[in-house]
């Protein structure tokens, strides 16, 4: 089955939100084995929106639109949706009932306005709406589907699970292949490295489909499979990871949801380690990493953001020599950083970062973008040298995120160079 | 000026990720006065992708592409526009050299597949990409515009302001009414009691429009008008302003683009004062946020985020019988790691923050979402005690907001309780 989805509201075309409503309906969508492949912005304008479901009801199987069901003259679903099947709109005396007792209970007037959303073009349904006053629609046209569900996303959500998805499910009935999708995380492998090693994979993809997506400071591999139950899907799944790991298996960090923080949770976890940091260039976002991750309190001793040099000498027993003699951002400060945090807190791990962020502070010799990680252990430590370009926000992030996976590979013992 | 938006990736119909990169580029669009009816999204699929550039340019002035620029197969933005405007594409040399050198600097293979990052459909131009890899696309075909950016945020957003834009402004030269506008940003009042204390400014409204909108930790005012040019338009927002700031302008912490981040460093730099942090329950964020702002070497020293009793008492200095008598999330402890940092860091300023950010770790007594500010100078120290519950993320950013706009108000001698 092939669907297309369609936003309606001005205020999305003017940027005024984001609509998070297209990317739920999206993946609920992709669950249960329905094809999406448009998706529709469109605004308050009836000459539009029905240019718009004309177009969409001429490729596809079934029309899903969101929004546009409210009670002002601005709301012009029902009257489109009415237009393109060529319905006169109806009332519904047992919706208008609903809709008067609602407005009752909550003490508003009902005005005559109200009445359009006990309305539906003949031959369809009205959705119920539980948390809400907008009713949705369902309107079935030469063998196809029109359905309509209000904007707020907790009543959209709400009628989608109880009133569409299942309606949806059952149309698909036997023809129904949903798709099984897993999701492998890497941080520190560039997509086109990562493409050049597992290229004869990719080109051979059949079934699994394996896709690599790139995102800053990670690339993810993307793996699909069309199943009748996940238990039919997980072999499938299971035997192109394993191909894919034989390859790039130290870059993974992670698998679908995982983030780098919880990957590096849970390898401290299962080591029954600790761990302190020391950040200067990335200004207590690798901290706030790992205390995002519930219970982290278990393995995260604490951390110091060591902006002036005076704090890094004073909390952290940077020497001043090595300060005055190499600078804040070299190997020698980087790698007395990890090591006084990790004394000091008495953790078993520590990391530290120093570097420039920029825009202001890069110098011929020592550019915005610079920057050291160190990590060190009852073993030793090690700094890594790395240059990011860009900005102070990229810049911090994909610090973060090196710096997070140089623990993880410590941990778990997995050659982190240096 | 009528322009659609194409949001390119098949990872947007799965839902895997929202395109928030469609409401900036739209809000930007409508801020210069550029009509956007129609918002597309369409998978990396060359033949919808080719449908949906045609249909757009059948019925608007420009087309804005995102994403699909990347190096790899499934990135067709550049062959689509080539086929669309039935150009070969050509390579360019100096993006080739670009290309090379960017690659060389960050130490990553430049592989075949990166050469078509440097090819542009023939008598178009490459844009610049400061901040990635992937250049724009920018293409006249029949007197009509279409541009291609990339998807990664912070590459799509460097692109629009430096490139993009001003292109089209120069365009639309004359003939746009463009709309003005200017957001009050709050973060220590609801948006029900804040439009209570301005229902009368609400209701006259007339130009400039005044609207309230309620965001996590915030909340904000839009005020608008049409007008020629900023010059006729600034007298308008700021006679609207000044009566606004009357009434609430101590609730004003900044406006437009101004985070909390950016406000809270103008007033220290303004008092030449500097600040350090002690952050338990935030876990990094507020020294993350506070340096998320270019120059903030200049009055944050730095910040000890301590998770552990241990790193409390030994870091900060907090005292162990506090610690027993009181708990960590108590108010004597929230105090004490403000003096604490404060002294130890040599700082005019310090804030400090303990809580249970949950969802574990709650009691009846300390339910999840308690939580202690404290903030520290030279006349003393006040704490403050709010109970915010919500997930972990959620109970972070509110905290995080909260203890920043008590550092600003403390600087700026505004009252804050206690």
């Amino acid at each position: 089955m092939k669907a297309e989805l369609v936003s309606v509201g001005t205020e999305l075309l003017l940027g005024e939100i984001v609509d998070t409503n297209a990317a739920f309906m999206s993946q609920r969508l992709a669950e249960i084995g329905v094809d999406v492949h448009f998706r529709h912005t469109v605004g308050d304008n009836l000459g539009r929106i029905v240019s718009v479901l004309e177009l969409a009801l001429s490729r596809s199987d079934a029309v899903l639109i969101c929004g546009g069901l409210g009670p002002t003259q601005d709301d012009l679903t029902r009257e489109s949706v009415a237009e393109v099947t060529e319905r006169p709109l109806t009332l519904v005396a047992e919706a208008e009932e609903r809709l008067r007792e609602l407005f009752a209970r909550r003490g508003y007037a009902f005005t005559r306005n109200n009445l359009k959303q006990a309305t539906v073009p003949e031959g369809g349904r009205l959705l119920e709406n539980t948390c809400g006053t907008a009713p949705g629609l369902l309107v079935e046209h030469r063998g196809k589907l029109l359905i309509a569900v209000p904007g707020p996303p907790p009543e959209m959500r709400e009628m989608m699970e109880r009133e569409v998805l299942p309606r949806l499910r059952e149309r698909l009935g036997e023809h129904v292949t949903p798709v099984f999708s897993r999701v492998l995380r890497m941080a520190d492998i560039g997509e086109s490295s990562l493409v050049a090693q597992i290229d004869d994979i990719i080109r051979a993809q059949t079934d699994p489909t394996v896709a690599p997506y790139a995102k800053p400071g990670e690339v993810t591999l993307r793996l699909a499979t069309k199943a009748a139950s996940e238990e039919e899907a997980a072999p499938k799944l299971d035997g192109l990871e394993r191909r894919l790991r034989q390859r790039v298996g130290d870059h993974i960090y992670g698998v679908d949801e995982e983030t780098m923080e919880v990957a590096v949770g849970r390898a401290l976890r299962e080591a029954g380690a600790t761990i302190a940091v020391a950040e200067s260039c990335t200004g207590g976002l690798i901290c706030s990493r790992i205390t995002d991750v519930a219970g982290s309190s278990d393995y995260f001793l604490g951390g110091v953001v060591a902006y002036a040099n005076d704090t890094k000498e004073c909390v952290l027993g940077v020497p001043h020599e090595t300060l005055v003699e190499h600078g804040a951002v070299s190997e020698p400060t980087a790698l007395a950083m990890a090591r006084g945090v990790r004394e000091r807190l008495g953790a078993d791990y520590a990391v530290a970062t120093t570097g420039i962020a920029g825009p202001g502070g890069g110098t011929d010799e020592k550019p915005v973008g610079l920057v050291y990680l160190a990590v060190a252990d009852a073993d030793g430590a090690v700094c890594l040298e790395q240059n990011w370009p860009g900005t102070r926000e990229q810049f911090k992030w994909r610090v973060s995120q090196y710096a997070l996976n140089l623990v993880r590979k410590r941990v778990l013992g997995i050659e982190v160079g240096g």
